[in-house]
């Protein structure tokens, strides 16, 4: 068992709407080679890293929208990134559109990640909670977000797995912006978050009051913020550059349990960014400052799970 | 009504243990002051403004240990502050240690903070909810931090309060690190949090894991995420600098909505910061990003009130 060892953080390029599943394994399998060469023995690939981010239009046929999601993980277009990886013995996480098809034939639409061993088995699966943006398309915008009209919020909540010889959680873009994410996974006692991120580099619904900057900021901060409060390390890959007109932005990294960055995406392409973990890295925080049992008091948090939407006092 | 104006953060440098209240009032009042020239009309002062730290002694002799708590608020010593400040038109916030005496004459300590009218009315009481430190001392650390020892919990929850035209919270030091604490607040419709903190600025309790810089990185990442997750201003005022052999830091700062730091403290003594703002600038922030309504999933939060402490899966 080694609790050291070297994780990477999958930055993509952009996928193209007329790109091939096989087109874009054949870049995943470039990146884990690229990890395998850093001595990385984790992977962490992006949000929908399969296809490009198609909840920005709105597709009314249902065979076009069928085709962005997988009926089964892996299949035969993922299995050559299966083999390659527990051939190498590098284990990852894949985030992807997932089809449910229940018994009676009705379909379930979720964006989904897994976490996938060392030796090839899938070690945990997690689905998107946070789905943001809208179900109908928002006028006068210049692209659309439209993730609540195709995926259902997730059901699986906020699972831990052990695997890789630690604790490993999940999560998927807009949830790491939600300090409830992470706290639900520290109490797990999460030693690594992995997550993906399909973040467009200026945010078209902010009413103009948001310079562009604070897009990575924003991005960082939330995330560094979740580390540290929980003591554990968060490694996240984005789909960056210019995808089919919209700019998403990069700044993949390992963060430490700290809440240091540890390593960051230099480009917008597809690019492997490494750094050497130790998962106990975090015990200290957990055990001092952030000594749940001795701290807490969840007493004082009731809202948290009995109110949804803010509610100011009366005026 | 007026949402907009000029808010200061109050810095102290160091308190003696030998200083008087009068002495200490004093320092508060040329603060006012220097905060009303700049056209401030809400002053945030630290927490256990009125004394010296005292939880970093063991206090044995029952009559000391009172001397350091008010058993009223205003009290003879400290109605001039309020009088100053309702003669100026200026509302602020005063942490200091609260002792209740009961009907049967025990007494009850609580770490607390209060909001003042600009009429130098009590707007509102807050208890420190999240206690840091022990109730005993630890062997072989250069200084102790004994909270724990002399306060019990906040019993008050994080309530917020209509004041000063917009909807005001507070918490105390280290509840600023807990993210339950803005969120509460924040489901609260909280549109600006004070608080002041006494924080060592190298952590003896880190067992040698945590480099001094991070002290403050982790002092203001908290808060920024606070602001930015929740929407909210969020003005800090620190007890700076070698306070009895104990060297506190400084970064006093009035973070806005975005998380980003408006303005901050230069020094470790008394310093007023200021800065213009807004109690609107969050509202982009609370209807697109964080809409709780529309994204938050309470069904996944159950861990965050039904566990206390961190319990990993089976090994």
């Amino acid at each position: 068992m080694s609790r050291q060892f070297t994780v990477a953080a999958a930055q993509m390029g952009p996928v193209a709407r007329a790109d091939t599943r096989s087109q874009v394994i054949d870049r995943l399998i470039a990146m884990l080679h690229t990890a395998n060469q850093a001595g990385a023995t984790l992977v962490v690939f992006p949000e929908l890293a399969l296809t490009t981010f198609f909840p920005r239009w709105v597709i009314d046929d249902p065979e076009e929208l069928d085709s962005y999601f997988e009926a089964e993980m892996p299949n035969n277009e993922t299995q050559p990134l299966f083999a390659a990886a527990a051939e190498l013995g590098i284990g990852f996480h894949l985030g992807y559109a997932e089809m449910v098809i229940e018994d009676d034939g009705s379909k379930r639409y979720f964006n989904t990640a897994i976490i996938v061993d060392r030796d090839g088995q899938i070690a945990g699966k997690y689905r998107k909670v946070h789905i943001p943006g809208h179900a109908e398309p928002q006028p006068g915008q210049t692209h659309q977000h439209l993730e609540k009209r195709y995926f259902e919020p997730g059901d699986l909540g906020f699972p831990v797995f052990r695997s890789m010889d630690g604790v490993m959680g999940m999560c998927i873009c807009n949830d790491r912006r939600w300090p409830e994410t992470y706290r639900v996974m520290g109490l797990q006692g999460v030693e690594l978050v992995m997550l993906g991120y399909n973040t467009p580099s200026t945010n078209p619904f902010a009413k103009g009051e948001e310079a562009p900057h604070l897009g990575m900021f924003h991005n960082h901060l939330s995330m560094q913020a979740g580390a540290y409060q929980n003591g554990t390390w968060v490694v996240a890959s984005a789909k960056a550059g210019m995808e089919e007109g919209i700019h998403h932005m990069g700044g993949s990294c390992i963060i430490a349990p700290t809440g240091e960055i540890a390593a960051q995406a230099q480009t917008e392409g597809d690019e492997v960014v490494t750094a050497p973990i130790d998962l106990g890295r975090g015990v200290y925080i957990r055990e001092t400052i952030f000594n749940f049992a001795a701290h807490r008091r969840i007493e004082h948090y009731g809202l948290n799970t009995s109110r949804t939407g803010a509610e100011p006092p009366p005026a």
